[in-house]
């Protein structure tokens, strides 16, 4: 039902529930206005995205539009058939860019790919330029790899943006007449159409969903749910990889390629949230569940093989190995806010939180001008990088540029991930300085999160004469925390927290405040006993920010012969001068003695030998998302503590 | 120079030194004649070598030989340019069976194919189905990958077995005119050489020493050499993996594709030994160091990457993970076997011996007809096997099916891995039943090893009129033995051993008998505290044997659960009805009960947390070699102790 009483803009960015949505909650309007992530989006804003254009025309993806519209000569550039979906990222950026404010340059520069990607496209709406140039136009032979699909899913989320951020429909009118194309073609067996399949790498379902939102057209959010349901069945080989196994319906925990099963995911969130349809929630939902219990890491990171990108077996999370591709953070984020939406739970949120500030943000140095395509937990002493996409080194762009366009997209959209409004008020998942509004309800947030723990809000819109309830998420990680609001105090032993919602109902005035003070004290974080990679040590925590010690910061050895003593008391240092300014955490530590065992490095278990002394170091702590900013060298998240 | 007091025949087998050769052992001559190794040697005889024709038939490699003779039509079977060497190393293997005795079937099979490459190759010499049927006979222009030198050199080694073996001359003939070819394109520049390059995959430089050593034709040799000081110049792109970053004498640790690394310094103990070169040496004994410290599984297998089947970094040694290809432990042990002349150093047998038992030996099944290609030192619960060449599961044969062959050959010529002679007298470095003789000297021994530590040596033929010295290799792993001769008896705190071999010097009399007793009391062994990924767990071994504990033997419940209680005693159980009769280890553990944590696997660290209880358990470990021989499950070799 529409929100007749609405006296908020409407969230311009993704995942705009459509009136006849199931969900539980819907995304609140929300501008980001200081503080923590203000700046990482002041980067993006200022150089990340304004370098794409130049980086995509290096790099020839901007010649192969061209080519593919006629309007050059010469030879396709670039490895995959996937090359154009860097532009239809960046677009998208662009487009959630443009919504925060005009610059007549980025403008410039997305109606010139706009039109570049229209001219591109063939009279019968088909467009990819892999296809139309290189495989001579030979159209849908190769779905488990041709990503034809894949790139039509990234088009029309960059038209879906575009058109909800600028009103413009250029793009849009592209995709759909590339969507009602992929209709024409595409569809179940019995249906007259020509191809039964799907396409190895999912994206193009929760388009098609998002395109339905848009236009109301009900035939794309049917395509979704077919695209959805046919994986598991074999058309693909039945491989894991590309999501062909077993049903989703079926599927008992999330396998294979990362990024695949977590688009795939999020569509399944899409189309339950859109059709009410119980068993895709519940197997969302178990999912979620298998994923967050058994294949996450700390970092919130996801997919542990490097080969295949791939998800490994439960409780198999290496460190030095962990692949935690920035694209399944970010495709990790997209799936857990459509089971915030759908559902109305805290801990979506709590992973949301996770990611952002620790597996996705290391994905971009400080700079906005390098990236990472893996996010490991550990770098070796005398580690030999490859070099390549995979390097554990940044780089300026990738062979396959998936990632930066990407983390680009989520940043200059990332207001629309914080906060929710429902029938009885206005939930608030992430703590951002900025302003929230559902319906007649405006908040505004202040705080300096994550550094520091108070978060103030304050009611600026209400209605006079009715109660409503501000809920507020406490997070996971959180052990301690105050409440005040008005002449009531509560901590965490008598606060009304219920499923990680705080929530506080009360006619509001406007100038009424609650003042959430979140404890930061830094903390030592174990795993589970069966998470092999990480027994016997110990990972520094603070907040949602996860730690890790450098090698520029421990002179004098290597880390892999430190010790964490995890008695001795963490220490809070800020550093306004280091990386930006952060919060270290100083802790107490000792370089191992480890004898010479000669020419063989196994010796005698001796479980009641003492601990070896050694020379004591001081550990300096730096929040992860910020490694990787200096000289390379040796980096450790997990510390061994004996 | 040569020995002119033999009365022995020379040994057949691999790496026969050249009369100039600088090696401080000679291989002495040996046959097997009972014990472990005979009947896996049995099997290997029986099954695994007279299936060898059918399967090379199945999989198309003889049919590829065929085509190129132009004794058949069709096309080119196989997807890798090196499955002539499949071919090649049967070849090897059969002719090591054929100087066991004399066989019909085997002969006619050898000859057929002998004959079928012969009629495959080029008049000039040249012989690479891949590149004579699909690259249309363009030679050497993609030396990175194409493998038409480490093609020319398994044509070799097997050519150099089957003379060396048979006395018969058609397969020698075929290799030297390749080698003509080859030595006639190649070289240095200003060598007026056609090409002056190496293959990406090194193996036709240890060849090629094997071809001087048969035909004493020194050019051979030194292009050996040639090849060998080429790598790590950039002729290759200058990648690790193919051994072309750093030059071998510059370099410190082992790094890039294991196998090639693995026969490249093969070659340099080879080259070191022929030419005395005493940076080479240096080299290769600074890097077998590097690597037994840092980048050896407690198998003995190495590479510990999936992708690119590389070396990890320095003690980045995972367990679920851990590629440790059956062809890298059999490289290993040709390498090793090579220091070991060339030193005279007993640590090299220590690690053949835990190589063989272990790493190697788990690559084929009890009944000889199954394979692993990676030999994991962990499976989990709930693993999903991603099926293929890389499966933690047997497999009949592979796509790429360079292990299997290998193994045949690595087992039909293993007595000539055992015992080496000098001027002083008898070297035994591995405990197998048989006769080892070197010169005038023959000594008999017998022995239950590894599943009893008894050694039984009586002197068989000796000179009657001068002291000699027998030296029995007492094993890195040994803690506690006796030994007597005649009067005489020592233990571990008396007896005269000199850097791992304990030496007998005296005037011998046929009779004469000396018994070793090596202490097999299963033992519980830990890891370099650097190696994270057995921190806080112990491995069952006894002698030479890892064990492992597999999910069959352990109903109720996975193995991941599972802790070991290191204060409680191992006791031995020996089998003769499990797995071909083996010994395993029992010992105390439980189930650990890991309390529900919610969606989120990892909590607060609690380091003064008493140990959880759980449901005790007994757990029977068995030999490592033996595990995957019933039905699929979890398995794990190093365990939790807390």
């Amino acid at each position: 039902m529409p929100r007749a009483r609405s006296t908020q803009p409407s969230p311009t960015g993704p995942v705009r529930l459509s009136p006849a949505a199931r969900a539980v909650l819907r995304p609140a309007a929300a501008a980001v206005a200081d503080g923590f992530w203000h700046t990482r989006r002041q980067v993006n804003a200022h150089t990340s995205i304004p370098q794409g254009p130049g980086l995509l025309e290096s790099a020839g993806n901007l010649h192969n539009l061209r080519l593919a519209a006629g309007a050059a000569e010469g030879e396709f550039q670039g490895a995959y058939p996937f090359v154009d979906t860097d532009v239809y990222k960046w677009l998208e950026a662009a487009a959630w860019q443009l919504a925060q404010g005009p610059s007549t340059e980025l403008e410039a520069d997305v109606d010139r790919i706009v039109s570049l990607v229209a001219a591109a496209q063939q009279p019968d709406g088909y467009l990819n330029t892999w296809f139309q140039l290189v495989k001579g136009g030979e159209r849908y032979q190769d779905l488990r790899w041709g990503h034809e699909l894949y790139c039509a899913g990234h088009l029309i989320q960059a038209a879906v943006a575009h058109h909800r951020a600028t009103g413009r429909g250029e793009l849009l009118d592209v995709a759909r007449r590339f969507a009602d194309h992929i209709d024409s073609v595409f569809g179940p067996p019995g249906s007259g159409k020509e191809i039964d399949g799907i396409d190895g790498h999912p994206e193009v379902e929760t388009a098609l969903v998002e395109l339905y939102r848009e236009t109301g057209e009900r035939r794309y959010l049917d395509l979704a749910g077919y695209f959805v349901d046919r994986h598991g069945h074999g058309l693909l080989g039945g491989e894991a990889y590309c999501q062909d196994r077993v049903p989703l319906r079926e599927a008992t925990n999330v396998e294979g390629h990362a990024v695949r099963q977590l688009y795939l995911l999020a569509a399944a969130a899409d189309l339950a949230t859109e059709t009410g349809d119980g068993e895709l929630r519940a197997a969302a939902e178990r999912l979620w569940h298998a994923m967050t219990t058994t294949k996450t890491h700390l970092t919130g990171g996801l997919g542990a093989h490097h080969d295949w990108e791939d998800f490994g077996d439960p409780y198999e999370l290496p460190n030095e190995r962990a692949y935690c591709e920035t694209c399944a953070a970010i495709a990790s984020v997209q799936w857990s806010w459509r089971m915030a939406l759908l559902t109305g739970e805290a801990r979506y949120g709590d992973l949301i939180e996770r990611t952002l500030f620790n597996g996705f943000l290391a994905g971009v140095s400080l700079d906005g001008e390098r990236w990472l395509y893996v996010n490991p937990l550990q770098v070796r002493d005398g580690h030999t990088d490859p070099g390549g996409d995979q390097s554990a080194r940044r780089t300026r762009w990738f062979k396959c540029a998936c990632c930066p366009p990407n983390v680009m997209r989520l940043l200059a959209g990332l207001e629309h991930y914080l906060a929710t409004g429902d029938d009885d008020g206005l939930q608030i998942h992430q703590y951002v300085t900025g302003r929230y509004g559902a319906g007649p309800i405006a908040v505004r947030a202040e705080t300096d999160y994550p550094w520091h723990g108070t978060i103030a809000l304050t009611v600026e819109d209400t209605p006079a004469d009715r109660p409503w309830t501000l809920s507020l998420r406490i997070p996971q990680w959180c052990r301690e925390f105050r409440v005040r609001c008005g002449e009531v105090a509560y901590d965490q032993t008598d606060a009304p927290v219920t499923e990680g919602w705080l929530r506080t109902e009360r006619t509001w005035a406007p100038g009424d405040q609650i003042v959430l003070e979140l404890g930061l004290e830094p903390r030592l974080t174990a795993g589970d006993p069966r998470v092999d990679a990480v027994r016997g040590c110990a990972a520094i925590e603070r907040g949602p920010l996860v730690y890790c010690l450098e090698q520029v910061d421990h002179p004098g050895g290597g880390l892999d012969d430190i010790v964490l003593d995890p008695s001795r008391p963490l220490a809070v240092k800020h550093r306004p001068d280091l990386l930006g300014g952060v919060t270290t955490v100083v802790a107490a530590g000792r370089r191992r003695d480890i004898p010479d065992a000669g020419w063989w490095p196994y010796r005698p278990a001796q479980p009641d030998e003492a601990p070896t002394d050694g020379e004591s170091v001081e550990l300096t702590a730096i929040p992860y998302y910020a490694w990787a900013n200096r000289q390379d060298g040796a980096m450790r998240v997990w510390l061994p503590i004996s």
